[in-house]
């Protein structure tokens, strides 16, 4: 059993994949309602595969670029290996597919929760919910396999038996970071590119139809109403599912480093390899394994969202998910405990930085997962205070609306400024707390196992979007009211789902991130990063700098993708006789085009910003920098990240609370007031932070991680010589930590003037022939 | 002469201040006009002063609490000596000093200068010029002044002719931080409190004037006219004096602290105490002397400010004040090479952080000050370039005011976050730069050499709100158009120097944090500041959310004194009969005294924490984390700074443009349309943003990294226990830097076991006494 355990998580990873197949199939024999409905629900289809396949032409550039240029990495650098090429094609093609298989199923299940819709509320929630269950078991199950399958097979290609276990396993999972690299790719194109789109077609058939033609939202006559629900998709499906993609992938591949660190620590503090039941790795194995449990707990969790009565309203539907979510959660956190009890050996020596080492007991790992745990949790909760209908910001939104734009302007700003305060002090509660448990394992193992029930969480989160675009095709066939009532609460529920998955997101993201850091260290072998060097602090700042430029441009791209539909938009009015009274069908294909080309466009620059600057700064400057850099793009882009979704989610609940009316200075105020006027002004800036800029945050931080540890081995080699250190005076010893290093070699250097040393680095297999 | 050049900045500032107390007195001889003027005058000056006043009361509560906790620190600790109490007393009443003198002469200057433009626009310029010079000497005399007089007795009383220089310098040096610690003290005060003051006076006096009463800017009728005039005084004048005089004091401080520790590498590298012809301190009286001959320059530079032509316009103006200004930087450029050839050995060995100890000739420190000075200028060309009138960003917000507010807001935001590219790689390269150049004294030297001209750097930013207020005196004692006009072209030339300043005061206040923070590590002793451990990560993202959280609670308070004074003005117009019709005074009075009392009740929470923050992460977790929190504070600081700064100095000038009418998408656009609407909304949000919570994070940064210092002492006495590594397997070496430590003492331990080795440090006399 023991040295079998991958195939645990293979395993259902494989069931995962099965379970997803029934519930497609199940959604797909469910009735897609008229012929129309079934037209518009095409029609959004085909847009957002049109979006897809585009994408995909604009990908196959950049895989061949990033191929040539992770040949050249594992040309130059011995310890890396070309395999690290299909490893990251791998990884593009497994993020790719799983957003296409959710995508493709939240567009087949919208006009199908609407025609459930018409029998009853529990059906219209089961159908939604199960195509929001698709995405999030194709994600998760397609995740792990690729992950799984391609460790194995690395296993079997690197580990040697005569060679140092350490020093093979850091080459083994060098290369697996080609998957995780390929994945947050797609992550880059489908969140960044996903997330101009959605804005760009938003706000375009806004801009024309609701405010120059005078015709509701959804309205079939507006050119730009397809590209409008297609960017819901593409958006909030594809781009949510890629993301999490990234992150549940890169979180488990951090831990998996950090794992093999640790086998290092007890290796060498015992002076004997380390052995255990698992082929000796079972702390590389955890994090794995705890995935694929967390994929059969979120398949338990799906058994229990469901709803009974046909007259519930929203809190007895977010109860329904509520269940489901912390089911999951509740059963990977014991099995947790059993799997960490059972893989990891009882006491671990490890190595703490600055602190040496120290016996950590098992146990500990499983409080640091608990806190992963916690703080997810408590950052959603946070989050949700502070962008829910009726909470004390929003509130303060709405009563600023009364004294004109800018005051709404004002206090939106300062409540997503504001919200910065309590999710910064638990994340860095989680970055202290695990890391006192145990270490940067603790750290990683925290990460993990708030990533373990991704499936249930994505679940949720394309729940939303599917009964979002429901309401639209209901409007758009001109469904009966109870109908829309009813899509009106499923949508209401994914409103807070979604602003409560973006604070996940953001928090996944920023943990993951930080085991990528760590893991970053461990490669490149450097023994910290000090920011009293000046190159350090100086990158830093520069690093800190990169999500500020990445967010202007960003939210610049939406406005400029916006115009363009907005003119074709106007062009169609002007040229399509009849569209106005509803005898001509408008090209909504020429503007689902547009987006799509606006959106790939613009997302190249801020794109190229993220994967190049840290090869510059890592190239140029050395290992030391790039992690200075690193850091300040994670520090300053979590703060940009919370600011701008937060500010985003608390503008757009101002603004809706006019809609059911709300009480200003004792006076009731409702849609059409000058004041809800000013709350639609705030609503339309939150819209770039909310859905395009805030988001992309994640990629962001995460790629930059990436992209350093998958050019650290070249680092490594450059630092090799610089890493020297001269004491002063009389005695220069060198202490030198180095991955592969089991004995120390020190000189003593009697001269006058103190001097540079240079220092060789022996291999334990070097030592044996030397000596 | 050489030892006794101490008095060299001591007679230069003493100069500075008899020049000041000339130029006072000529301004004060100016016609100070009509009756109606000089009670306009007396009002804006009266108020004023009863906002210092309201000010130093609270101030003086602020006092007795910190001397309090200072002589807790100076207890508890023995290397810290009690008479930093009144240092810091000092410092507090020097610097409320100079804005008390500046502030007397800007509102005596006013009406002066209106009164001057009566007869020509060369004399208004002289007047109102002159006014400025008067605050530039008084913070700079003063400065140079208590430091330098303050270090003379610091020296008499702690350097022993028997004991370690070193270690007697730096109780010097941590005993002089308290006067550098009092001075921005009082800037947290001024410039905070200031901030507030003025924008909600401007802000409540523009919302019901303006807009419910319908009557002009700066018109007699509005109760908060005088409130909104002192405002400027009390913002931009005392605020802005303040901020610098804090800047230049903490910069000169910082790099004497790092001038003591060049002395400290040179002396363990040569094995002999560190001689020359300056009492063994030229590298620490170096930053003195430069500030010395930089007063110097700027009483020189100020003689170029004139212009001759009656109908000379802007551009004229811009020269006379960039001649003088780039007359006293280019001669304090040649003294500083004069100055470090003389007062430098010709090489010096200094220690470089990871690379041992190098040679450097004293021409590097020079390269480094010039370093300084070329980003200080670059920088303030960058932030004009983002926020001048017509240039290709303001132009951007102007044309994206024809779509409304909304586009606006999101242009504008994006202005300002996208002028953050340029100012932090300029910074960046400051930092890398200078330090390649002459290590941290050159990351000093060059932050000195920037502050060196403070003097002619605050007379220009003084010179425009006096001018500001030249225009408002004018209009409320209905002078003649021509007046007027000639006010207005000051006026307009003051705005372009005041969004250059706010440039210039952040590029200083980065410096000085970052010359601070190095002379943290140097205090605390150190090795270094290492964001891997993850208690210095964590304190670090929390360092890194501060800023924020400043800025949203300074622009909240902006709102709420606003609104204060909304009500108050309504109350007024409301109750006493007769102001409209220009037959009853308003209340001015109260106005005054509601701005000052919200200004300072709302500044106290963000005060709090500024304080506060550091010093329990500094007492809670210790020196490294609280060096990672003052980082993140800094990173995020400056980037929150020149986002608000540019954004609002944008927003601000794109309103501007309407009023001469301005070009979108082929036609002319003026003042009321919708587009200048728009534009006015994206000004009222920019308000906060470029005088409130931007220029506030200057004290931020600056104060946490002051705070730091000051209980650096502490963090030390903790740490030496703390401070231990262990090297791994067979061979413990120890290979220990303590400031005061000469020779390096290490043990082996042959033990199975890696095990902690308690380290003792010894002091060069205790080292001998042991041998």
């Amino acid at each position: 059993m023991e040295s079998n355990i991958i195939f645990l998580p293979i395993g259902i990873a494989v069931l995962g994949i099965i379970f997803m197949m029934i519930k497609a199939n199940w959604v797909k024999k469910q009735s897609p309602g008229s012929q129309k409905m079934q037209d518009i629900s095409k029609s959004i289809k085909e847009g957002a595969l049109a979006f897809l396949h585009a994408e995909y032409r604009l990908l196959l550039i950049f895989v061949v670029l990033a191929s040539v240029a992770l040949f050249t990495v594992s040309y130059a650098v011995d310890t890396t290996s070309w395999m690290i090429i299909p490893a990251f094609i791998i990884g593009a093609v497994f993020s790719a597919l799983a957003g296409n298989i959710g995508m493709r199923i939240a567009t087949e299940a919208n006009s199908r929760t609407a025609e459930a819709a018409k029998t009853s509320l529990p059906k219209a929630l089961q159908v939604s919910f199960s195509g929001g269950t698709v995405m999030g078991l194709g994600v998760a199950g397609l995740a792990v396999l690729g992950l799984s399958l391609l460790f194995l097979f690395f296993v079997g290609q690197f580990i040697t038996p005569n060679g140092t276990f350490y020093v093979d396993m850091t080459i083994v999972l060098e290369t697996l970071a080609g998957f995780s690299l390929g994945a947050e790719s797609i992550a880059l194109f489908a969140r960044v590119g996903g997330g101009i789109y959605t804005k760009a077609a938003d706000v375009g058939a806004d801009l024309v139809g609701k405010v120059e033609a005078g015709i509701p939202e959804d309205d079939p006559r507006n050119p730009a109403t397809i590209a409008d629900n297609v960017g819901d998709n593409v958006g909030d499906v594809a781009g949510m599912g890629a993301d999490l993609f990234g992150s549940y992938v890169a979180t488990v591949l951090a831990a998996m480093v950090l794992g093999n660190y640790l086998i290092r620590d007890m290796s060498m503090s015992a002076e004997v390899p380390f052995t255990d039941a698992f082929n000796n790795m079972g702390p590389i194995l955890l994090p794995l394994v705890i995935a694929g449990v967390g994929i059969l707990a979120s398949i338990l969790g799906t058994f229990l969202v469901s709803i009974k009565s046909n007259d519930a309203k929203e809190s007895k539907v977010q109860a329904a998910l509520d269940r489901g979510n912390w089911g999951a959660i509740f059963l990977t956190l014991i099995s947790s405990w059993f799997l960490i009890k059972w893989m990891l050996p009882a006491t671990m020596n490890m190595q703490f930085f600055g602190e040496g080492v120290k016996e950590i007991p098992s146990i500990n790992v499983f409080w640091a997962a608990v806190i992963g745990l916690a703080v997810g949790a408590l950052i959603s909760v946070v989050t949700a205070y502070y962008t829910s209908l009726g909470s004390k910001p929003v509130m303060n939104i709405v009563k600023n609306s009364s004294t004109g734009a800018a005051t709404n302007i004002i206090a939106g700003l300062a409540v997503g400024m504001k919200s910065t305060f309590l999710s910064v002090l638990l994340f860095a509660a989680a970055i202290y707390g695990s890391y006192e448990f145990a270490g940067f394992y603790g750290v990683a193992l925290a990460a993990s196992a708030m990533m373990a029930t991704t499936a249930m969480q994505l679940a949720i989160d394309a729940f939303g979007p599917i009964a979002d675009n429901a309401g639209g095709v209901a409007e758009m066939s001109n469904l009966p009211d109870e109908v829309r009532m009813r899509t009106d609460i499923l949508d209401s529920v994914g409103n807070t789902t979604a602003a409560v998955g973006k604070g996940f997101a953001i928090a996944s993201a920023a943990l993951t991130a930080l085991a990528l850091f760590a893991a970053y260290v461990t490669f490149t072998g450097i023994d910290g990063i000090n920011i009293f060097k000046a190159d350090v602090l100086a990158a830093l700042f520069v690093g800190g700098m990169i999500p500020v430029i990445f967010s202007a441009l960003a939210m610049e791209s939406v406005g400029k993708a916006a115009m363009e539909m907005v003119e074709e938009v106007r062009r169609q009015f002007r040229e399509i006789p009849g569209i106005m009274e509803g005898t001509a069908t408008p090209e909504y294909a020429k503007c689902v085009d547009i987006s799509t080309k606006a959106a790939l466009r613009e997302m190249i620059l801020p794109g190229l910003i993220t994967i190049i600057s840290p090869i510059i700064v890592g190239l140029v400057f050395g290992a030391e920098p790039l992690g200075g850099y690193m850091a300040g793009v994670c520090v300053s882009g979590v703060m940009w990240a919370i600011f701008q979704n937060n500010a985003g989610g608390a503008w757009d609940n101002a603004k809706k609370s006019f809609e059911a009316g709300v009480e200003i200075n004792g006076e009731m105020t409702y849609k059409g007031s000058d004041a809800h006027t000013a709350a639609v002004t705030g609503d339309t800036v939150g819209d770039p932070f909310k859905d395009t800029s805030g988001p992309s945050m994640n990629i962001l931080i995460k790629l930059t991680c990436l992209v350093g540890l998958v050019i650290a081995p070249i680092l490594a080699e450059n630092s090799n010589e610089a890493e020297i250190r001269t004491a002063e005076k009389e005695n220069t010893i060198e202490v030198l930590q180095k991955e592969d290093l089991t004995k120390v070699r020190f000189t003593t250097n009697t001269s006058e003037e103190s001097e540079k040393e240079k220092v060789v680095f022996y291999s334990e297999k070097e030592m044996d022939t030397n000596e």
